[in-house]
C-alpha cells in the first residue's frame, strides 16, 4: 500500500466534512450525522491543506523567525541507553552546575541591578542638580537647554544601541520572555547583545527622563544571563566544558531561564521573596487564571505581582523551586551588602532613591460610606481608563511599527522625537502650577535641597515650593514616592494632579513602542496614584481615608484595568496597609475596574504579545474550538518516514519542508502491518545524516548507530548553532543508501484520536508543552496516523481561516 | 470478527514479553527485538491479568470503599446539546450561586472556627483553673483527681463520638482531605456526620490535654461544609433547587471543597491571606514538588505552608481563585468581629488564647561562626528526630489499626488510656522541676494569676514558679507562644525543656491514630521549639541569637525533618524575623533536616497515605515505570460494548464487574470497521437503563434518547446516593431488546499508544486528574482498543505484582 495513499484515506473523508462547514451550514457532528457520513463513497480528492500562520513575529522591535520549545522528553532507544549508563557521579556534576549556575545567575542579576540602580541615580541626579541650580539662578533657559540637552542626549545613545545593536531589546522584554516561556524561541529574545543593550539601554532610558520602567527590563536581564549559562559553552570563543552538556535541552534551560526571571524580579524590587515565589509560579504549570498573593510592605510589590501573574499565564514543566530560593537569596544579599556600603555616601548621589520601599501603614484605614462611594468611582475610572489606555497603546503600537520598519535611522529620530516632547512637558508644566507655601511642621527640608524630595522650588521664591515640579523634576520612582506619602493631604493641587496625569497618561502611551527598553508598569502605577489621589482631593470634605491611601487605591484600579489583575493585587494591597478592614476596599475596586474594562478590550500584555504576532497558546480553548475536532485542523500532506528510511527520501524531506517532526511508520515486510514507531525530530535527523553510518541495504542496524552515538550528540544546540542541512554534502550514491532510524525515534509521543474535540487537544497540547502532538485514527484499516498537530494549527488565524463561517464567539 | 478475540490479539504479544521479564530476564525493548518479536508465531494464549488491588482504604479510624472522581468533561452528545442551549441567565445563575455558597462556606467555617476556639479556651481554661486552684490550696490530690477526671471524661466523650458516629472524623483528615484533592472519594470523608464529630470531637480532644493540634481538623471542617453545599440538596429533607443541579459534578464539587479546605486554614490560623494562598495553591493543577512563600507574622503560619504543600501536590484541575479571596475574607472579618466583641470580657475566658499571633521580631538576628554550628547541629538533630518521629507514627499506626479493628469499645479504651498518660505526665513531671525565682523585670506577673502565662506557680510558693508547670499545664498554644517569647533567656532550666520534650515527642507519637480528631502540627512545633531551646541553652556561652530565635529555628528544623518541606519554611521564617540576613540560616536549617531525613524514609503524611491504602498518584513517576509500556499494566479481560447494544449485555457486564467505563466501539454494518466511538460511564449507563427506552431492533435511535433527556439527568449524584442496579427490574424481553449509547457516550476520550513509556503515561494520567486512559493500538488490523488504564493500574502494588523481578528502585 503506498504511503501517500494512505495519508489520503484519511483526508477524503475530513475534506467532505469541511466542505459542510465551508459552505456555513452547521454540521451536525453526532453519531448519527457520522454514520451515515462514513457509509458514502469515498472520492479520492486531495486537497492539500495548509497552515499559513505566520512562522516570523516581532521581537523588542525587530522582525525574527521564530521557533518551538520542545519540553517533551525525548524517549528514544539513546535516551534509554544514556539513562540506563547514568552513573551517580553524572548525577552529581548535574545538580551541582545547577546550583552553581543559580549561584552566578543571583550574583550577576544582583550585581546588574545594583549598576543599573547606582547609575541611573547618578546621570538623572546629576541632570536634575544641574537644571535645579541654573533654576535657582534664575537662568531658566539654560536650565531648559541643559535638562533638554541630557535628555535627548541619553536618549539618542539609548535608541542608538537598541536599534543598531540588538532591536530585540526595544520594549519591556516581558511579553518576550512570557512567549519564551509558553514555548516559543527566537534567537535575538536572549542573545547575549540583547543583554548587553537591554542593561545600558535601560539605563540611559530611564536616566532621560522616559516615562519608562527599569522592572520589566530587569526580569529580561535577568533571563538573558541564565540563557547565556544554558547555551552549553561555546566552540568558536573556547569556552566549552563537557559537564555542560546536562543543560543542552529545552526543560533545564527552561528552568534556568526562570531562575533568571526570578532573580530579575528580585532585583528590581529587592524583593527576594517576589523573585522566588515568581519562580515558584513558573513551577505551576497548569496555572490557569488564578493569581498569587504576596508578602509586601512596599507598592513595588504591585509590580511583582504583575509580573507574577503574567508568568503563571504560561508555565508548562516542572522548575526546580529551591535553586530559584538560592538565587533570588543570594541577589538579595549582593544587593544589600551594596546598599550598606552606598549609605555611607561613597557612591555619589545614589541614596535611597532606587530601591525604595513605600509603607502607607502608618495611616488609618478607617472608612464610611462616602468612602466606598468613591472606591466604586475609582474602580469605573480605573477601568475606563484602563482599558483606553490599552486601546491606545495598541493603536500607537502599529503606528510605531510602521515607522520602525524603516530603518534604524528612524527609529532612532522617533526616540529623539519623544524625548524632546518629554522634556518640553517636564519642563513647561511646572511652569502652570503656582507656588504653594511650605507647610510649617515637616521633618523634611522644604524647599528640597539636593536631588531628591517632595518640594521642589522650582521658579519659586525660598519658602515656596512648586508642587508640579516636585513629580515631574524628579525620577519616577521618587514621584510615585511623593505621591503616596501620607499625612499630606494638602500637598498637591488638584489642578497639578490633574496636569500631570494627563501628562503621564499619554507620555506613557506614546514612550512604550519606541527603541529603547521600557517598562510599562512604572508609567500605570504613576497615573493610576496621580487620580487617585485627585479624587481623595475631590472627597476630602466627606472622606475619611488618607490621600496616600487613595493613592494606592487609584494605582490598583488602573493596574486592574490595564493588566486585569485582582486577586494577586488584592492581598498586596492588604498587605500594604497592615488592615484586614481595608481587604472590601481594595477587592472592589479591582474587581470594578477589572470588570468594566474586560467589556472592552484585552490585557494590555495580551494586546502587545498579539499585537507582535507571537503565536501564543493561551490556557483554556475558544468556545469555537469545540464545535471541530483534531482532524479538522490537521495540515497536510502528511510525510512519514520508513523506519528504514532512504537517505534521498529524508534529505528531500528536509529540504522541501520547514517540519521538526516527522512521524516514523513500520511497515511490511519489518511488521505484519503498518504500525506507528514513534517521531523523529529534524535536529536528530541532522545528526545522523552528518554522520553518514549509512547502508547499502534495507536492514536494521540500530545497535551499530547505538555504539556509535551516545545521548548527548544529539543534545539541542544552543540558540542560533546547530548543524544545517546546507553543510552537509551528499552524493548521488549516498542518497541511494539507507538509514536506520528507530535508535532516534521516540517511541512515546503524545496522541490523541482524530475525533478528540479541538478544545480539549489545545488544552492537553498547552498543558504538557508539546511540540507536537500525534492525530491517530480511531477505526481500523486506516494508516497508524492521520496528522501532526503543532502550535500553529491551534492558532485562530488558522482554524477561522479554514472555517471561516465559525463564529470565534458563539457558542453553538 | 469476534469481539472477545480482538482484545486478545492484543494481549497475546503482550504475554509472550511479559513471560520473559517473569522470568527475570532482562528485556531488551529496543527496536530490534521488538522487531523480531513481532515475527513471530501468535500463540492464541488467553491470559486474564486482573487487577488485585485493594478498593477499599482506612478513612480516619474506619475502612471504606473507595471510588475514582473524574475530572474530564465528559463531551457526549448530551452534554454538546446542552452546552449549545444553555442561556445567559443559567450561566447567571451558576456564578450568582457559587458566589453565594463562598460566602455560606466563609460564614460557616469562621463561625466553627470561632465556636471551637472559645470552647476550647473556656473548657481548658476552666480545668486548668480548677487545677491550680487546689494547688495553690496544696490539695494536690484533689488536683491531679479534678485534672485527670476533667481529662479522662473530655477524652472520653471525644472517643465516644468519634468511635460510635463517625470513624472517619479521627486523625488530622488532612491525609483524606488530601486524597480527595487527587482524586480519591470515599462517601464517609465529607459526609455529615464526620463534620458534626470533627467540629465537637477536636473540641473536646483539645481541650482533654491531649498533644493535638486542632488546624487539621479544621481544614477537614471547612472542606465537609463545603462538600454538604455541593451535594445538590436532599429529596429526604425536601431540600431541593433547581440551581443546586450546576454543582452536580467532581469539577464544581472539587472547587467548593478547595474553598472549604481554605476557609478552614483561614479559621485556625486567622490567616485570610495563607487561606486564599492555599486555595490558590489548589488551582495549581500541576504544582509538582515546589513549595509556597506566605507572609507571616506568626509561626502558625508554618502550618500554613505545610498544608499548603500537602495540597499543593495533588491538585488536579482549575478552581476559581475569586471566590476563594472572597471566602477566606468573610472568614476573617467574621473571626475579627468576633474577638472584638470577646476582648470586652464577655466570652468568658476566651481572650487571646485561640487565636494568637507569634512574633519575633523584636529580637536581634546577628549570627556568628558559632550560631551557624549551632543551626547546622539543629539541622541534624531535626532531621533524626523527624525520620524517627515518622518511622515510630508508622509503627504506632500499625498497632493501633490492629486495636482499633476491634470494635468502637475498644477505639474508646485506647482513647481512655492515652488519656490517662497524658494527664498522668502532664501533672506528674512538673514535680520533677525545681522551684524558680521570679525575674525581677518583669512586666507580667510572676507567678501567673489567671489562666494562662509565662510563669506558672504549681507547687511552688510565692515569688517563685516552675518552668515545666508553666509547659505542661497550659494550652498547647500557649505553650507554644511560652517557648518562642524572646528576651526571656533562662526562663526555662535545661532539665525542664529536656524532660518536655521527651514527653511531647512521645506522647504527640501515641496520641495520633487514637478515635479522635487530632491534629499533627502542634505536637511537631511543640518539640521542635523545645530542643531548639535547649540547643540555644547549651550554646548561650559563644551565640548571639536569642533563645526564642532558636525555638523559631528549632520549629523549622523538626518541621523540615517530619514533614519535608524547605522552600516555604524558609520564607516564613524570613518573614517571621524580618530579617534578612537570617534567610541563609533558616535555608540552612530546612536543607539540613531534610536532607538527613530524607536518607531515612519518607515525609509523615506520605507515610499515612500510603499506611491507609489511599491510591495516592504521585506527582512524578517511579524509575521502573520507565521500563515498561502502558500496554504492560493493562488489565482484562476487556469488556467492550457496541453502540447499540443488547441490555442484557450491559446488564451482564454491570452486574459481574465493578467498572466505571467501558469503551464503546462502532462496528459493521454501522461503520466500515470497528471503530473506536468513545467511553460511557456506568452512572451514565443506570440512568438510561432505568428510562427503559429500549428499542426491539438493532437502529440508531439517538435522537429520540436525546429528546427524551436532558444532561442534567446524569449528572453526578451527591456522595452515597445514586441509582444502583439491584434497584431496576428487567424481564426477560427488555433483556433482549437493544439500546443506544451513542448520545452518552463520550467522544473525546484521553489516549496513548500502547508503546507509551508507562512513566510518561502515569505523568499524564495525574497532571489531567482523569479516571479511565484509553490505550490504543500502533498498528493496523487489530481493534481500536487495547485496554483502559485507571488509577489503580499505576499502583506500585500491581505493577510490582505483575513484574515481581523489576526492582523498584533500580533504574534500569
Amino acid at each position: 500500500m503506498d504511503r501517500e495513499n494512505h495519508a489520503n484515506n484519511g483526508e477524503d473523508e475530513r475534506d467532505l466534512e469541511n466542505e459542510g462547514l465551508r459552505d456555513g451550514k452547521e454540521i451536525e457532528r453526532n453519531w448519527s450525522g457520522r454514520s451515515e457520513k462514513n457509509m458514502t463513497f469515498r472520492e479520492p480528492l486531495l486537497v492539500k491543506r495548509v497552515n499559513t500562520t505566520s512562522q516570523i513575529a516581532i521581537v523588542g522591535s525587530n522582525v525574527c523567525p521564530i521557533e518551538s520549545l520542545d519540553y517533551e522528553i525525548v524517549e528514544n532507544e539513546l535516551f534509554k541507553q544514556d539513562w540506563r549508563s547514568r552513573k551517580k557521579i553524572q548525577i552529581f556534576q548535574y545538580i551541582l552546575l545547577k546550583w552553581a549556575f543559580a549561584l552566578i545567575i543571583g550574583l550577576g542579576t544582583g550585581l546588574v541591578g545594583f549598576f543599573n540602580n547606582i547609575a541611573v541615580e547618578n546621570i538623572a541626579g546629576y541632570k536634575l542638580l544641574l537644571t535645579t541650580d541654573l533654576m535657582s539662578k534664575q537662568r531658566y533657559f539654560a536650565a531648559f537647554a541643559a535638562f533638554a540637552g541630557c535628555n535627548v542626549l541619553l536618549a539618542t545613545a539609548a535608541g542608538a544601541l537598541c536599534a543598531l545593536i540588538a532591536p530585540a531589546a526595544a520594549g519591556s522584554g516581558i511579553p518576550e520572555v512570557k512567549a519564551y516561556l509558553n514555548g516559543i524561541d527566537a534567537y535575538s529574545i536572549l542573545a547575549p547583545s540583547t543583554l548587553f543593550v537591554k542593561i545600558f539601554g535601560s539605563i540611559l532610558g530611564v536616566s532621560a527622563g522616559f516615562v519608562v520602567g527599569k522592572e520589566g527590563p530587569m526580569v529580561h536581564t535577568g533571563a538573558c544571563i541564565a540563557s547565556i549559562l544554558g547555551q552549553g559553552g561555546s566552540r568558536r570563543y573556547h569556552l566549552t566544558w563537557k559537564w555542560l552538556r546536562y543543560f543542552k535541552n529545552d526543560r533545564d534551560r527552561r528552568d534556568l531561564i526562570t531562575c533568571g526571571a526570578a532573580a530579575g524580579v528580585a532585583a528590581a524590587f529587592r524583593a527576594p521573596v517576589g523573585g522566588v515565589l515568581f519562580a515558584l509560579e513558573e513551577a505551576a504549570s497548569c496555572f490557569t487564571d488564578a493569581a498569587m498573593w504576596l508578602t509586601p510592605r512596599e507598592l513595588y510589590w504591585l509590580t511583582i505581582s504583575q509580573y507574577l501573574v503574567e508568568f503563571m499565564m504560561h508555565n508548562v514543566a516542572k522548575c526546580s523551586s529551591l535553586e530559584n530560593v538560592f538565587t533570588t537569596a543570594v541577589v538579595a544579599i549582593v544587593l544589600r551588602a551594596f546598599i550598606e556600603y552606598c549609605t555611607t555616601g561613597k557612591c555619589g548621589l545614589f541614596g535611597q532613591g532606587g530601591l525604595i520601599m513605600y509603607d502607607v501603614s502608618s495611616a488609618q484605614a478607617t472608612y464610611s460610606g462616602a468612602d466606598i462611594l468613591a472606591v466604586i468611582l475609582l474602580g469605573v475610572i480605573g477601568g475606563l481608563l484602563g482599558s483606553l489606555y490599552n486601546f491606545l497603546i495598541d493603536k500607537v503600537l502599529r503606528i510605531y511599527s510602521i515607522i520602525n520598519e524603516r530603518g534604524a535611522s528612524f527609529k532612532i529620530l522617533l526616540v529623539i522625537t519623544i524625548a524632546l516632547l518629554t522634556s518640553c512637558c517636564a519642563f513647561g508644566l511646572p511652569w502652570l502650577a503656582e507656588c504653594q507655601a511650605c507647610p510649617t511642621d515637616l521633618s523634611v527640608s522644604c524647599p528640597t535641597v539636593g536631588e531628591s524630595g517632595n518640594y521642589e522650588s522650582f521658579q519659586c521664591s525660598s519658602g515656596y515650593y512648586n508642587d508640579l515640579a516636585s513629580l515631574f523634576l524628579n525620577t519616577n520612582d521618587d514621584a510615585i514616592r511623593n505621591l503616596f506619602s501620607t499625612s499630606t493631604k494638602k500637598e498637591f493641587n488638584i489642578s497639578s494632579l490633574f496636569i500631570f496625569f494627563g501628562a503621564i497618561y499619554f507620555l506613557g502611551i506614546i514612550t512604550y513602542g519606541i527603541a529603547i527598553p521600557s517598562g510599562l508598569f512604572i508609567p500605570v502605577i504613576l497615573a493610576g496614584a496621580c487620580y487617585g489621589r485627585l479624587v481623595g482631593r475631590l472627597f476630602e470634605s466627606i472622606s475619611q481615608l488618607d490621600a496616600g491611601l487613595y493613592a494606592l487605591l487609584g494605582a490598583a484600579s488602573f493596574l486592574g484595568g490595564t493588566m486585569r489583575m485582582t486577586v494577586s493585587l488584592c492581598v498586596i494591597l492588604l498587605e500594604l496597609t497592615n488592615d484586614l478592614l481595608l481587604l472590601p476596599l481594595v477587592m472592589l475596586v479591582l474587581l470594578v475596574s477589572k470588570t468594566v474594562a474586560d467589556s472592552f478590550n484585552k490585557g494590555v500584555y495580551d494586546q502587545i504579545v498579539k499585537l507582535k504576532g507571537l503565536p501564543y497558546m493561551e490556557a483554556h480553548a475558544e468556545p469555537y474550538m469545540r464545535q471541530l475536532v483534531a482532524r479538522d485542523v490537521v495540515t497536510g500532506p502528511l510525510i512519514m518516514f520508513s523506519g528504514i528510511e532512504k537517505v534521498g527520501t529524508i534529505v528531500h524531506a528536509l529540504t522541501t519542508t520547514g517540519h521538526n517532526g516527522f512521524p516514523v511508520i513500520d511497515e511490511p515486510p519489518f511488521t505484519e502491518s503498518a504500525e506507528l514507531c514513534g517521531i523523529v525530530l529534524r535536529s536528530h535527523l541532522l545528526v545522523l545524516l552528518k554522520g553518514k553510518n549509512f547502508l547499502r541495504e534495507r536492514v536494521i542496524s540500530g545497535e551499530d548507530i547505538l555504539q556509535k552515538y551516545a545521548a548527548f550528540d544529539f543534545a539541542k544546540p544552543g540558540s542560533g548553532k546547530g548543524i544545517k542541512l546546507e553543510d552537509i554534502d551528499f552524493d548521488d550514491e549516498e542518497l541511494e543508501m539507507y538509514i536506520d532510524l528507530h535508535p532516534i525515534t521516540n517511541a512515546s509521543p503524545y496522541t490523541v484520536v482524530e475525533t478528540m474535540s479541538l478544545a480539549k487537544a489545545a488544552i492537553l497540547f498547552r498543558q504538557l508543552g508539546l511540540r507536537h502532538m500525534c492525530v491517530v485514527p480511531k477505526s481500523q484499516g486506516r494508516p497508524p496516523i492521520v496528522g501532526i498537530l503543532t502550535r500553529h494549527d491551534f492558532m485562530p488565524e488558522h482554524i477561522l481561516g479554514l472555517y471561516p463561517h465559525v463564529k470565534p464567539h458563539k457558542r453553538f
